[in-house]
């Protein structure tokens, strides 16, 4: 067994290998003076069963041709099955034709992983698990709620409401509500007319209750901001957010820093530069 | 027919759908706020032969990603046949295994266009003309040389020797060389011993002569203004170059403006941003 990491996610990878008890396989996963990627694995991985850890966020090409790069090297130096761990599934949300003449960009990235060579994926929290049947081999979908259950049962916090911040999150939110044994409550956003701003209407009472809200994703941040006011207008005493991949792009951590959110929970599938690191911010391992 | 352009080219596709007589085609390639790509196609395709212009020039990546995220765009939008037209093809030098355990990252694009879903190829100066058997569709070959040749006659240039700087440029020099009608000459480098810097002789007679060196891509400009130094000690009245690939990456633009080169002549297969637009610099179209 060998553990190979490319270069979005290196901290990870460092973790994971010593979960396992091993070094991080020797590689070099490079730029040439173009921008082209080149790879260099400097260890003999014939017969060997290896894995590759890379996350495909930002910048989402270049972590994503890295990815297919290494897969292509190992499979050329005969690796014995490659086994593609890919903790945050970049384009998950281009799943499907939203409007006529869409790409699926979402399946275009499960053919070209597997045309680059890889045996079995293993992904998190994918945003549909419909992706799962985008792929042709075996897909080991692990989750993020009972890493972020175990966080807030050791918080010991009280009066507890879960909400999922729209209709498609509320299987996530009712995990996480049955591990904290607590009620749920859903965010119904409703736009009354084209071109009015969305209303948020509240499913489920957070009255003198503990809100913790929970996404798979939190991009631009905006939804999760509103839902937070929104909260703290039908009573809730506090608001915490919780999500197993911080992407946290745009207007993200200024939102974040201003909004009435006690806390941020999220996981290291994407890692987060320092910048964004913010004092509200709690940062799980998913390594274990 | 139809024309569509994603941003790697818009100047060259804009000249190519004139030519043809036709409007571009009405598509969007933009990005969403945390980087992926999103493609929009306004108009239908249905039933149609779509041409996608695309070079997968710098940033490589996400050039490429734009490429293959149209082309599933256009694949499920029903189109009749889908030609990509890739006047420069990224990832070309990573053709063959130099070391082991290398990718050969040049095939693994040409799995991953065909796995988007392209009918056919259509390509300019592949650094290896073997790329065209890494795909198992139609590839169409255009060379550059034509374009090329056609500028220096018209220049009407006396005592022309053309050079190739290596051994793996021969048979290029020696099309350009029937066309004008000129003797050529081949650079020899060598590496005495290891660590030791290139000796470069030349090979055929280039006293009293106005050398073109020509070459397929000129990346970081090394070599070419190496070569040009060289002819120069040999006796050459003046040095000239011309490549099909201006990729003028790092310090390029920096060497050739202090190159003792008189013109620098390419294509508009990569377009050059006005920084990188020289005096000495004339750029050809490859559209007709
Ligand atoms: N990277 C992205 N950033 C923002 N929106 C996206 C992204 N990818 C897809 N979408 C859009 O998000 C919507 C799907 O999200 P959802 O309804 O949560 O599955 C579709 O309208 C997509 O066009
Ligand atoms: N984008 C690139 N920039 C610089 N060198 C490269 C690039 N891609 C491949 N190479 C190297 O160039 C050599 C092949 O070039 P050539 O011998 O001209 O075919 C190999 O040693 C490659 O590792």
């Amino acid at each position: 067994l060998q553990v190979f990491s490319c270069n979005s996610n290196p901290v990870l990878a460092r973790e994971i290998a010593e979960h396992i008890g091993i070094p991080l396989g020797d590689a070099v996963v490079g730029k040439f003076s173009d921008g082209e990627i080149h790879v260099r694995l400097n260890e003999s991985v014939r017969g060997s069963d290896v894995y590759v850890i890379q996350s495909t966020c930002h910048p989402v090409n270049q972590h994503l041709m890295e990815l297919l790069v290494m897969v292509d090297a190992l499979k050329r130096a005969s690796a014995r099955t490659i086994n593609v761990v890919i903790p945050y599934y970049g384009y998950a949300r281009q799943d499907r034709k939203t409007r006529a003449r869409d790409p699926i960009t979402s399946k275009l990235v499960a053919n070209l992983i597997e045309t680059a060579g890889a045996d079995r994926i293993i992904a998190m929290d994918l945003h549909a698990t419909q992706i799962q049947g985008f792929f042709d081999i075996p897909v080991d979908h692990l989750l993020g709620v009972p890493i972020l259950s175990e966080y807030f049962l050791k918080r010991e916090l009280e009066d507890v409401v879960v909400v999922s911040p729209d209709h498609g999150g509320v299987i996530r939110a009712r995990k996480l509500a049955e591990r904290l044994a607590s009620p749920i409550a859903i965010i119904d956003k409703r736009r009354p007319e084209p071109n009015v701003a969305e209303v948020m209407n509240i499913v489920g009472d957070v009255k003198g209750r503990r809100a913790i809200i929970i996404d798979d994703i939190i991009d631009t941040a905006g939804t999760i901001t509103l839902a937070a006011n929104a909260l703290l207008e039908y009573g809730a005493k506090e608001v915490y957010a919780c999500c197993t991949h911080p992407v946290f792009s745009g207007p993200a951590i200024q939102r974040i820093k201003e909004a009435n959110i006690k806390e941020m929970v999220v996981t290291n599938t994407i890692p987060l530069s320092e910048e964004k690191q913010l004092e509200k911010m709690r940062v799980l391992s998913v390594a274990p």
